[in-house]
């Protein structure tokens, strides 16, 4: 199993980057990560006695795109930066997943430009897995396209589906649709539209219809699908609202206690960890011909390794053949429904 | 100070919409509250000996929206509806305000429909406080304008900066546009020419620029802008988020802790209290001649008694005035750039 990790990318890089890929191949004796990006930068970074290592290699480059910059702009400008580096090498099969934690819009315009998509995928969409009160559902697009078609969140829903049926071990997915309201003739045009494609699909028995804002924490559904602009808002708005809780209660109920008030500061300190958005690893670029997972830009060693095991372990649950295979169901129903019409 | 009140508002009306009435009533001397709704389901809702009282009256009417109707449809089909009866009130100017926990869609269709809008307002907004580190702030839309213009979210801004200076008290608030990364050519069109707009402004000294989700709880601006899909949202998510943290918590830490388990747990339902988006009052319609207060549906007593001393204290505040005024002023702005290309 080989990755492509952007050591150039990421808040800190790329010291927690090579710090995360030491640790990821010293956990997994399968896998191999070509650190991409700048060699004179990349090399103090490794831990005394980690590196050389025959499995961690450095693929030398000389640009880098930071956070700021315009991302189309940014990769027409600086053909050698290690994001297009990466695209490339899982273009010539070099590699069979890539990791970043840089520009976020860089990485979906480097897929984008470079369109290998699944057979059938109309657009690319980055899933995020999100806690709930009935465990953990998944949500996309969390920000790979802010102007979608009905078409393409349509395909959120299969692509969501298989990925809650293989990766977060649910039997049969329900399917949501974020909304302002659970009526069928609620919001704009586009959740209008989406709603009669799901509702006309074979995947109407899984679609709960639509969902609010609320119903994600409360675990009303498997799959919830939207837009780029939302789902990114969503995820952003989620990680505040918890750390916001966090603090509050670290104040009024830790304020509150006396001699157990360690202990009630471990336990709060614990669940912190448990839900902090920035150490979950990574959400993957579903769609995408190999496995692509984006990072939050804060991602620590631990992150970075989580996200390299993540690469892995989609690799080996064959998730891509699985939604060929899916799309290719829908296609056909899709011509049967033409024919007999 | 005459309020119109939809009685048949709200998951458990008439009952908690009486009691909040009486409350109200009982805490203001100045206030009046005209009761809209079906007389016979009214009247037995009092508690004993507060009625008949001469600062709470019955505007009695045959029709009720439910929460699961089409607002547009049910508007023409129920032409007896209290939610039409208390716009008819405003209208009439029989009273200063309306409050309902009835349905949004209806109350807001009500609203456009009369187009009773304050002077150069394009169309209205519903404003939600909402709570972040550095004490509260605004967003709007929250769910009137699902389809807005830039004009439209920048109107937004100028009500929002009035509502944060004297409702909020902020000397000089700062206005943020909701989207997905801080850089200007971020996000979708409507961002990006909202954008523009605001740089182009009167109002370019107070606009911050654009702001996360993650930025609202952290107290970034006082007011965020954004369309009426994503402001539902947010609003929606921010209720769940903070519900499942609080849920966390409890269980988490709670269940760490032995003598002192009763002080955290009342420090944690005081806090879960403080922030409970159904107990907050409600939120304004802004834009409207005439004060317009819409409540959560699940609305109890004390959050109806809430919304209408909120009501009174935004006539008090000459909010509307203050709007016409800066509308009025940006107008002439404009007319001055254009004479001056």
């Amino acid at each position: 199993m080989r990755i492509a990790l952007d050591a150039m990318g990421g808040d800190d890089a790329p010291g927690p980057i090579v710090a995360g890929a030491v640790k990821a191949v010293a956990a997994d004796p399968e896998l191999h990560v070509l650190l991409v990006g700048d060699r004179a930068q990349i090399e103090p970074c490794f831990p005394p006695g980690t590196f050389p290592n025959d499995r961690l290699e450095i693929f030398h480059c000389t640009q880098v795109i930071t956070m700021e910059e315009t991302p189309v702009l940014a990769l027409r400008k600086k053909p050698d930066n290690s994001i297009s580096r990466c695209w490339q090498l899982l273009a010539e099969r070099k590699v069979e997943a890539i990791v970043s934690a840089g520009n976020t819009g860089a990485m979906v315009a480097g897929g984008l430009r470079l369109r290998r998509f699944l057979k059938n995928v109309r657009r690319p969409g980055i899933a995020a897995v999100m806690p709930s009160l009935r465990g953990p559902c998944v949500l996309l697009d969390v920000g790979a396209n802010v102007n979608p078609k009905p078409t393409h969140l349509f395909q959120y829903g299969i692509m969501g589906s298989i990925f809650a049926r293989h990766i977060l071990q649910r039997d049969r997915p329900t399917i949501g649709l974020m909304n302002i309201g659970s009526e069928e003739q609620k919001g704009h045009d586009l959740a209008k539209e989406t709603h009669a494609l799901f509702n006309s699909s074979h995947l109407r028995e899984q679609f709960i219809g639509n969902v609010e804002g609320r119903d994600i924490n409360r675990g009303a559904c498997d799959v919830v699908v939207t837009d780029g602009f939302v789902g990114n808002v969503v995820l952003k708005v989620s990680e505040g609202v918890f750390d916001f809780a966090m603090k509050m209660a670290a104040k009024d109920v830790l304020g509150a206690l006396d001699a157990e008030r360690p202990r009630a500061q471990q336990a709060l300190q614990a669940l912190v960890e448990r839900y902090d958005y920035s150490s979950q690893g990574g959400a993957p670029l579903l769609g995408i011909d190999g496995i692509c997972i984006i990072c939050h830009g804060s991602s620590g060693d631990q992150a970075i390794k989580n996200a390299l095991g993540m690469a892995a372990r989609y690799t080996k649950a064959k998730l891509n053949e699985l939604i060929v295979q899916e799309l290719e169901l829908e296609a056909s129903t899709q011509t049967e429904d033409e024919d007999a019409v």
